[in-house]
């Protein structure tokens, strides 16, 4: 015989970058695994190092970084470790970015700027990912700039069931903060069982189209809990001035809610001291200890990712996930 | 001497699909050129044959098509006008697809769909195109499917003025006809300067996605004269049923504008039977003389797209076209 | 242990286009599966939408399309079936293409022509697929054109068999109908066990290379049964005349053979109204009831088809199915 | 102002690999340049090494290799002339192989056969080739084998004419030496003004198809001039076989004529120990003088380069050197 | 006519990141251009954004970016930069990249690393970058990485000649601080004329290869003044321990010199503390003049890079910038 | 059921270029598995051709060629045996090129030269290699070349036992035949538990650059046997003339030892002619039994090839054969 033959198996394996190595061992926890060890450093110009401690030859690779702050390091992080892998032979390589980086550059705003969620997308295929693993895109093209699989997974399931909870004896009014995230609000008045829907309007100038001339709420917020949804949470500068927009239109209460709790600079400033009852974000960032706060939820995403990465493994189906048939 | 040193020179040469040839005429008047003579016929089975009459070679080649119905035909024609322009030496290929295909599928919206727009983007890049040019694309992500430069053309001034000169006598609301984009409308309220925003409030029973159960307005519409704006007209459902809700709502009149007139199957009889007032779109596709109406204002886009491709050869600004610095 | 490790399993999966479902359920049969619940449908602009009712992660896909009327749409569809399946995590996919589309445009036959043939390998291969399986290929070089493994398989034994059952107790002449084919029409010599064997030869006038002058009989059909064979029937205008030619140099009966039976337009009644006494093709693409005929043979090529998807899926030898060694 | 402009020129250069130096400067001097001078040579174990003597930043530059023996050698070198011409900025670079390596293996005859003439279309693009020049490719197909523009030359005028000068006082039947190039004889019958057309027709056993049974001729020769006509002569051995048979069958003369004179091994002492009249080839590939002899008339392809290389550097027209409209 | 024609100008156009924005200046002033207006800020959680405020259709892009800490955000800011260049038509790019980020990390030096430096070329050409520059690679295989013109500069000359100016007329020795880069330390004794050569040697125990156990002087150094010679200078560790083991064997004086001074975290205390008699680096990254230092010399690379990038522009000739003929 | 569903299994395949093929059948003996019998033959003009006589149908393919002169031939033959095993459905194909081709050609020593070496890791791609395995590249840094993964083997503790065992009572030196490859020697040294260091220092003149002055040894060979180590024996002359400088500044003896004995030329004679007591290689290049000498000792590599095959069949751990952890 010219051949040596034998039973194929397959065997996942888990890798976490250093941004938030609490998330991917939760995520291990639920799979049953632990991330393989690894050896990873800074030199002192600020160069990454990245060694597997043991063989990932042949193996199905996740690779789970969180993309917080210093955003382009974790992001370097990432990509050589799949540069690594690929070239120590693991059989497939998906990246699991809960919070995609750069997801709001997904288009030329004006001339001359770059798409920078597209050339994030290019350089994971690039450094050698054959797939992706994400939650809540800030647009759901952005699976397209990847040319390959993405697995997109929706947190709005497990934020309704905390506000169901919590506030669903109260008469709610779901808002969008912008004209731009209408569609999402209009997701969860659906999931929330038709109640009404409402939005801030912006007017500008057309001379300068960067500058907010006024807010204006446009739909019925008044007497009633405003669940403020967005898909994430930066600065908090947007959500605050929204939230009091609606205060102002006479809401009862406001309650925001997000997946990405990025948090950045002042955002816990402002959101402890607004009027807002409760904010309500996903870990799929990092928020340590001393900047949590009283009326801030945190709910762990980590079981979800888990469910999604087993199916990914196991060829079942990540869409029966959300209630897609089969 | 070892070497043949020459001035360079460079050419643009326009092609026009056979979609709409009145489109690539009227925008080759505007540039002061002649569409290239191309034999392009079927055989009897459907496949398709282009040859071009004159030489090509070292040109800056502009190929115009309109993307009707059948759409997949005048796709592949023009995916082949590009392979055969590539294979002739044509220097720098731009695809100018003024109404761009599939641009609705540019999500998977549920699991194990195609993403059709990057495909289509993709498939322009393996047949050769080097850039495209396109108008009111469905979302502006598009532009990141492609690798490379895609000038994104904008009628909205085109449509404002015209609105602006017949109905700026009367109380304006602009309106969307759905919570996706509501944004597109916050930008006709800053052109037309200031005036009130509404959209249309589809509730669905999550168990069943894809049934409305319920159209409300949110916004003030009571009294005024409604401005359904959308990127395109397809078969008119949905914006018809929109003018209908908004007439329910005491709207005093409803017009209903577009960049893109698909105005497939019932769409006419749709519109003609309606209670709007008028229906404006651009020549981005053809409206033949026998489905044309009173009510239909037909404005062409070529002399923004002959402006573009001067720009776009001579090196100059497309975003200048648009109000950009520089 | 810091890894899940499992056996590897392969599932077989079959799709199917909607040009020709018989075709896919009658291979689907043979291999004992049935083709994968799909949901497919065009928008009213023509523009094509898919979905897979069931998971298809990590599956061996076979997707079968055949290339008739209108051809464009059919391979758009194709295209969009493989992109979704790429997105969706099929391990594997392979194209099913009995008929090639744009086989006969494999070269440039004067300048600043496309080359279609590589276009649609080229895009079949930007959409997703890994590998390509045809029939009769219009020359054999198209495998060439694809960047990936090519089962080229051949209806050869199926249409000899038929005609040695029927014809051979006759005195047979292969004929090529013209001189661009004579190495098929050789190969079926041989496979007849060494009959005669002719072509038509078409005179030009160099300055009118386009016009065929006169048709001239080469080699010896006087008195004899002239099977005529050729790779495809599209309009019949060739073959018909090429049977006429036989008769008017003596030939006893003549009979038409090919594997695509394409039959656009005229074909059905130049061919009825022929003297031809039979013509026999494959069902590589579908002929509708209403379209067949009394003299027309339609042998099925779906137990080829099917055995080769076997070995592909089982990693067998598909050389194996035409008499090659191991 | 923040930038320099410049007028830009553009300048050809011309690099000859050492295969066959005096076709690259007879090609040189028709277009009035001298090849760039380049520094070559193997090291003691066969690598090659290249380096051009002159800046190439920027040139339109167009590579000539003569694939003669030791082929693999000549291919190599040419490549590696491509990188360099690469990594040193060439603007543009034209690999020219008048005589196409590995052409005759255009496609899988059998299972698990390479197809070479596609891998050597893709080593030039990964070397860094924008274009092709080759004269009369085995199969037209190749063209499609390359990613790029391939301009096709054709010598059918150069040996026509030739032929024409020489023997157009006889009475001419060409011939084509197999079933498979019957295409091309014909070309010469047109451009010949309509003489009479022939083949030989192999036989075979269907057991063992690389066995040949018996050569018959097929068509009118008796008492005729025979033009055999391929595209290249290897070891004549194929085309003396042809001209014995065609003698057989009372053939008055046989000349025989291919563009590529390959003559390798015995093909010099079989073709000047046969009864042919002459031998035509063209300089695509070297012939010694020692390997010359009185009855081969070898004719210059330079002049058919120089004015193709010409064309394209200045943006003209190839097409139009073969008669097409402009 | 069907085409317009118009002569050829092409135009040069600076870029700077905010690395080190002086030597864009610097380079500008020598060149006679203004970098770019350029919009760049850093949003709340890190990422990048890149706006340029002139039209840059059609230009020669030159993108400077110095690679200091943050590394990774330079390295994503040049890469952003590339991106948005590629989309707004900038006709052909470079980046210029004086000290190349992740050189060292250009090889596995055990199993499971990534090749940082091979990644970073890629991701420049995903981004879209036509060519590199840069100074000095830490190992000149780096070229070999990008796939396209690479234009390596060596800042020897400038190096040398400080040296010879200040420290001819003393006993010279070139000394390698380990065994890995003796010939860049034999290049200097060459251009020195001739001067002794000595390397340390650093002994290991197999078992414990990361440890250093002694280092070894070997060469003649005895009463010499001694020349250390390396690519970079990072902590000044290897340096400083190198330049104590010269003079613990004698050495007179060490005067330490290498191209990239990258001289983080303790590095200035130590070669301050040091008995270093002169340290000399170039501007390839900024030494901020709190962090310079007496016997610290930093020459300009600006005119080096102005020269090659005007070279570029022109089509001239790098390689005569470095001696090399013609 | 829709699919057809089966357990997996692979099989590992060996494939033996022509070169060499009693390395391919030594290495196929360890495995316990037999070379796939393959057709391979050249024709008269120098092409070359391949045909795998079983089916490679989903196999794991090792090819193994030796580059040996006439290297391109052979070289050539591999990148043809990896595309027919593309086509043929291989699964995997990893390139076994023990002597890495073209490696010495890894940088651009000067302008306007090739990186061949580049280009062959380009080639073996673009032929459809997925991996590479070579023993004792010239420079790490090819690794780099390729776009996948590199297992890079070492002949070091093969080299070094041998020399142990057989010179180890003796006063060893190891030398470093040039100052470029100092690195190397330094790692022998560690081996031998700290043994002296030394090299030859080559002194040119800077206008001359590729003359050698004169030759000067570094380090302390007086009395003792210097062990004289590179990667390769090419002509020999350089070792031969180390040699020799070593002998003139008082060496007792000298061994010469290398991994790849490529030996051209000369190199025999000179080698067998020298006071040099040992040659030591191995076989990763073919030595005839002819150009074998007495003092030449051939060390095989074959078992550490069969082991890393294994290893990278199995999914196990190449790192693991050279002491790497895990």
């Amino acid at each position: 015989m010219s051949a040596i033959r034998q039973t194929n198996s397959k065997s996942l394996m888990l890798f976490s970058g250093r941004a938030f190595p609490e998330l991917a061992e939760e995520i291990a926890g639920h799979l049953g695994v632990t991330p393989t060890p690894t050896a990873a450093y800074e030199f002192a110009n600020g160069e990454l190092f990245v060694r597997f401690e043991e063989s990932v030859r042949g193996c199905d690779a996740f690779v789970v970084q969180s993309h917080t702050a210093p955003i382009n390091t974790w992001l370097m992080e990432q990509l050589i470790m799949v540069d690594a892998l690929k070239r120590a032979s693991a059989k497939r390589i998906t990246v699991v970015a809960p919070f995609f980086p750069y997801a709001r550059q997904d288009k030329k705003h004006r001339g001359r700027e770059p798409i920078s969620a597209r050339l994030v997308a290019d350089m994971f295929k690039t450094a050698g990912a054959d797939r992706l693993m994400a939650v809540d895109l800030h647009t759901a093209q952005i699976q397209g700039f990847f040319d390959g699989p993405v697995d997109h997974l929706f947190a709005l399931d497990l934020l309704v069931d905390h506000v169901r909870a919590r506030w669903s004896d109260r008469d709610l009014t779901v808002v969008s903060p912008d004209a731009g995230r209408v569609r999402v609000a209009e997701r969860w008045t659906d999931k929330l069982g038709g109640t009404p829907l409402a939005f801030i309007h912006k007017t500008r100038d057309p001379l300068r189209p960067n500058e907010v001339k006024a807010n204006r709420v446009v739909g019925e917020v008044e007497g009633r809990v405003c669940i403020l949804v967005d898909d994430m949470i930066d600065t908090g500068g947007t959500i605050v001035k929204a939230a009091e927009t609606l205060f102002a239109a006479g809401a009862a209460d406001v309650i925001v809610t997000a997946t990405h709790g990025v948090l950045s600079g002042p955002a816990i400033d402002r959101l402890k001291n607004s009027r807002v009852s409760e904010v309500i974000v996903t870990n799929t960032l990092p928020i340590p200890a001393e900047r949590q706060f009283d009326k801030l939820t945190v709910l762990s995403i980590a079981p979800l990712l888990a469910r999604a990465i087993k199916e990914v493994f196991e060829d079942g189906s990540v869409t029966s996930l959300f209630g897609g048939a089969s």
